[in-house]
């Protein structure tokens, strides 16, 4: 990655993941994407979403935003029925992929294979991880990104960046400590703007957020929200 | 399912497991499948393909014939990262899929529900298994129809129909007992149109193939081979 | 196994599973054996018991009631680090294996070989199915015992048999429409002696037990109401 | 773990596993591990052995070297049937275990779990690791020793410490990186004393030796080769 994508990647970066939810499969995945690239694009933050892998392709032709994988399997091309490579989202569309997400772990060298994969064909790769340890962990494979998400609040509504603001700070030490160039993402119970700020300001380079934005009835107003978050820092 | 639909399973039908290769990525996945809709159009024989997730949309929008996902997670939607659900490869236009796949075996319980998913979305069902024991196992979730494939074979080149006869025999024997509307599918080393003849005559409904189509040089000329043996038997 | 081990597996057996709880641990799960011995031995009835793999050497020295492991890899002896194989297993004294219980689901295939190698090496295996319709499916695989266990109701002290008596008399129709000679436990939050007789009367073999005894205050007063149920059944 | 312990880890240290080998299950554990004991006696060098679960109280309760266990599972005590928790191997008489051995990986917040699970229960930590890069990661959980073995030089006969010394001097490097207390050994191939001698002069503080030992027709003959080796380099 050259000196311009790694300064891109430490302005304040706003990752959907669309999980496996009903309210962003299909035609509704695209939709959420253009809103989400309609926020973008008016507040001027940098957004991107990651749709379930049958969407990729459909999201990817109808926005402009990165577009994620939400996983790949540590496989090169092959006989690998049922399974993902990092060459297949690419073909799709995709620009880049979350790996070892707490919902879709991997075994170890799976990581450091898969964020191989990924970086072959040139996906920006974002590693998670549940813990300040293993964030650092996961930074050693030299991932663009981590992203530090404790499973115990994903989904509570509770934020990682309020609740435990110490778990955010201690992974952004120990990442730079071993890994500087690393863009730390953090995630977990983020549902307003000022949990982004909060985020922000532990020392982290934006958010990883999932239900806060695609169960709410109006994921716009949420998405504005976190974004003028991010101006309101920047 | 309705009569007639089970009356057209027990016609004979050819099913293309595009797996993870590059030359069924992406583009060459749609080309793939319309090579194999051509061939199916010219003989009369039904044809299906299999495409990897992230190709399944494209492949449904440019084809008419069955498309089948590869496998499904036994999740429903919902908070599951890097999963796959039935409705969402329903959404992106599969009308199928093929499940427990010797390259992506699943525990049993998983199975079951991998099946009742499949069919709470209208999926026809494929599942997979290597021994004659196990098929007649898997056929106790009633899925459409139960696809034997003796690993050991699988990308030889040495068809089961011919290699190992007796185990087709006792699958087709074991899985009527316990489930006779059952269509059954075979696989393994598939290469030549004899070996699709000897496959049907064992008394299967039809083929599972991989690598004999996608890594030939002239898939076209495979499949009229294939689909002129079906022909041929019928 | 000749006709007379068959016969004295349709005697009515209640084994108990000593899952990984602390008060099953080391010495405490030689104790645990012995009193369970001695509650059989006083009122006749059939019992076994199925310490942690560390456990089984000695438990196996100090009763002489039949020993199962908990579960065992799907291996032959080999280069399989962290692995149970059967022949360990049997090496240290287990007569017998649970394969596929709930808290340890294998895949298909895997559940296949396990039994095999148990035949092999003369263990008696128990498949678990939390089904109807899966035991059905584990009894294909020809083991001695199936036992009907519903996850849903393990350590809830609400017993299947009482709770949902159809899903015991729908799998014990289901198994032995697929292989009469199977014996049938059943499990699942059986605490007492009425469960244990209720269990019986829905035409089961036996009883699978773990949290009703071990995390009992009095495991002998409990196991001897499940032993006294048992006789008044027979 | 005090000054003494450290001490004691950074004096070389031979482990031998046992993997699920014939020729080391059972009595065969039980006299393996003399042998082993013996020729640690004879030469001065500190040794430990790793059998199977099974095998663990036997070979604890005969032999005064430490008695590794080869995997636990990232569970505390309770309803985990088939499971192995650090309190079971521990109170059979392991004093320490491997963790994350290339033919038993885990999930990478299950190797931060176990390695808690056993320092709890006072358990010598080794986690195995088949690449520098991972052996760095591997580190920052924090356990005794790591254990570099590239997967793809497991029982071949050529010698990481001679076929790959790079990785090895790499994996020295990154690990004491991130954490300078951390003990290392060194397997994969390694059959001879030049093996285990050049390991050291690596920067290694041992070996993790499996089938160069058990599967030898005189493992006294190849222990004895390899201690002398280690106190030819002290």
């Amino acid at each position: 990655m050259d000196r311009r994508n790694m300064a891109s990647q430490r302005e304040p970066f706003l990752l959907v993941n669309f999980k496996a939810y009903l309210e962003s499969t299909g035609k509704k995945a695209v939709e959420l994407a253009r809103k989400t690239e309609n926020v973008g694009r008016e507040t001027g933050v940098k957004v991107g979403v990651a749709p379930q892998f049958c969407d990729i392709e459909q999201v990817a032709a109808h926005v402009e935003i990165p577009v994620f994988a939400q996983h790949i399997d540590a496989i090169p091309p092959g006989a690998f029925t049922g399974h993902v490579s990092a060459e297949s989202v690419s073909a799709a569309g995709a620009t880049g992929t979350l790996i070892n997400h707490s919902e879709r772990n991997l075994k170890l060298p799976e990581i450091e294979r898969a964020v191989e994969n990924a970086r072959r064909v040139g996906l920006t790769t974002v590693v998670c991880a549940g813990t300040a340890r293993l964030s650092a962990a996961v930074a050693l494979a030299e991932p663009n990104m981590v992203a530090i998400e404790p499973p115990e609040l994903i989904g509570t509504g509770r934020a990682v960046s309020k609740e435990n603001p110490d778990i955010v700070t201690d992974a952004v030490r120990r990442i730079h400590r071993v890994n500087p160039s690393t863009a730390i993402l953090c995630g977990a119970g983020i549902s307003t703007g000022d949990d982004v700020y909060a985020a922000l300001k532990l020392g982290t380079n934006g958010i990883l957020v999932a239900s806060g934005v695609v169960k709410s009835p109006k994921p716009e107003g949420v998405l504005a929200d976190f974004c003028n978050a991010v101006r309101r820092f920047s």
